[in-house]
């Protein structure tokens, strides 16, 4: 595999190092996810996060894993399962088995999962930041940014994309609790981008949506049904009930790899329940990861091959 | 004044103290608010916080403090400028300055506020009990308990008296960003009346209304306009929305002390913008401790005098 570099995975030719998430954005520390019980854990506890980049790391891991002979299934398998909601982390560890089982170079398979997904960000940001206008005030769930994918991000890519446009955007980023993915890390990225944003709870988004004029909301998405229904961090069917109430448009980009072609809709998509006491430890808690947001509250599909309303998603999904 | 004691407040007949609410539920430190410049730093970092209290605390301080004889009029001013969108400390201190000017015992009149906020809250939890029914999962925001009044609270002494009434009531609690009310004040309370409850994240209500069934959502209010709409902690807004969005009804609980009668709608209401660093230091953000929600949201009014929708609540507010 060729030594490759993103915003947060790096492989230098012997070892794949990962920005741990959890210590942004305080410290940038780069752990060693070789060993794929190092990606396990680092995946675990959100060290590595987002749905795309958590394929690409799989990928990245596995690919210079499979060398070593031992066996590659059971490791990918276990690979595999350790979050459940995200299907980009199933998507990639299924096309290397596959090269395995047809006897193609998995290591190859593997850069080129690395590459397409930096390919689809580009593409996903060029389509979708003509959804964005000069002057235009939006608003953000989580981190769907480059710390999230293998290359520009998903709805951050966009927001980027548009800001290098040179068009005015100002963010709206909602912390994202419990684990604060949107003031640790977006607020990290749009920093760094020079992008003016304002942090809010996420209980305040209805009020922003009352008192100030939003022109989008835009997130990303761990998994897209058949039927358009998606599973993003929690927070976003919330979020998208907002936009409902206060016609905001809510824009979802993702890549292909983000489409399960098995999942017929949201019911289907396995919510993955984690510790109380990321919220609080201690007291009885419900701590779903995601949540789904039916298709119909969707104004607009990004993916990288272009722009659609829910019934068109679902033609061209079915078409393709 | 006679002593007497609440849950958050007690007169030993000679200081005042107060339940350092900033530090609980890990510590229960009672604070020494006798002198009028203690009660207001103890106000404004919320170590003395909801609306009922804050009237109560404010005329015990204030009914203690007129004795001495030095500049009642420009301190009572200043207590009353504290925190400017809960309308009860305006008008306990209102009704101290009237027996002020009017020459009458301001003690007595103090005492008189303290002993009144202990009585609505009964009327209040007696009338609200009656919408509660046996099996029903609740939702709250924020606290609106003991902690947040003189007496047993106005939403949860609401689900704290149909749960003495041997009704099974499970309550969600909102963790109420960014101070944390819910999780540290409302669970604290619930726990030592044995009430079961869930704690969440305040993006997690929708996902919780989507696919449980709740029967209706209770906050308390820190005012309330001539037209019905009310402001309340941050988040009450969002709540409400997707009390619309889910069909579930929404109840505000609130003393008649909580009613503006000198202001017609929300957009009068003045809400506070708290610092931002109670979000997160060192980023650009927005406070608001408060929103408003219109009057047509909410399904029932409880107050001491009776159970209103938005109408018969104006109807009653105008008659009387």
């Amino acid at each position: 595999m060729k030594p490759f570099e993103t915003v947060a995975l790096r492989f230098d030719g012997e070892r794949i190092w990962a920005l741990d998430q959890t210590a942004l954005p305080l410290k940038e520390n780069w752990i060693d996810v070789t060993d794929p019980p190092d990606l396990i854990a680092a995946i675990q506890k959100l060290g590595i996060r987002g749905a795309p980049l958590i394929g690409v790391a799989a990928a990245a891991c596995l690919g210079q894993y499979h060398p070593s002979g031992r066996d590659f299934v059971a490791v990918a398998t276990r690979v595999r399962a350790v979050r459940p909601t995200a299907v980009n982390l199933a998507w990639a560890v299924d096309r290397l088995l596959k090269a395995h089982h047809e006897k193609r170079d998995v290591c190859d398979e593997a850069f080129r999962i690395v590459e397409e997904d930096r390919l689809l960000c580009e593409r996903i940001a060029e389509k979708g930041a003509a959804l964005l206008q000069d002057g235009m005030t939006v608003i953000t769930h989580c981190n769907a940014g480059a710390l999230a994918t293998g290359g520009v991000g998903t709805a951050l890519g966009v927001i980027s994309r548009a800001h290098r446009q040179g068009k005015r955007i100002h963010v709206f980023v909602d912390e994202t609790r419990p684990l604060l993915q949107g003031a640790r890390l977006t607020t990290w990225e749009l920093k760094r981008a020079g992008i003016p944003y304002t942090l809010i709870c996420d209980n305040m988004a209805a009020s922003v949506m009352r008192t100030l004029r939003i022109g989008l909301a835009i997130v990303g998405a761990d998994r897209i049904a058949m039927n358009g229904d998606f599973a993003n961090k929690i927070g976003t069917y919330g979020l998208a009930v907002n936009c409902q109430y206060h016609k905001v448009p809510l824009v979802v980009a993702a890549p292909a790899s983000t489409v399960d072609r098995y999942c017929p809709n949201g019911e289907a998509i396995p919510i993955e329940l984690r510790p109380g006491d990321e919220i609080r430890p201690l007291e009885p808690c419900w701590n779903p990861a995601f949540d789904v947001t039916p298709a119909e509250m969707v104004h607009r599909f990004v993916l990288d091959s272009g722009v659609y309303s829910p019934q068109e998603y679902r033609d061209f999904i079915r078409r393709e």
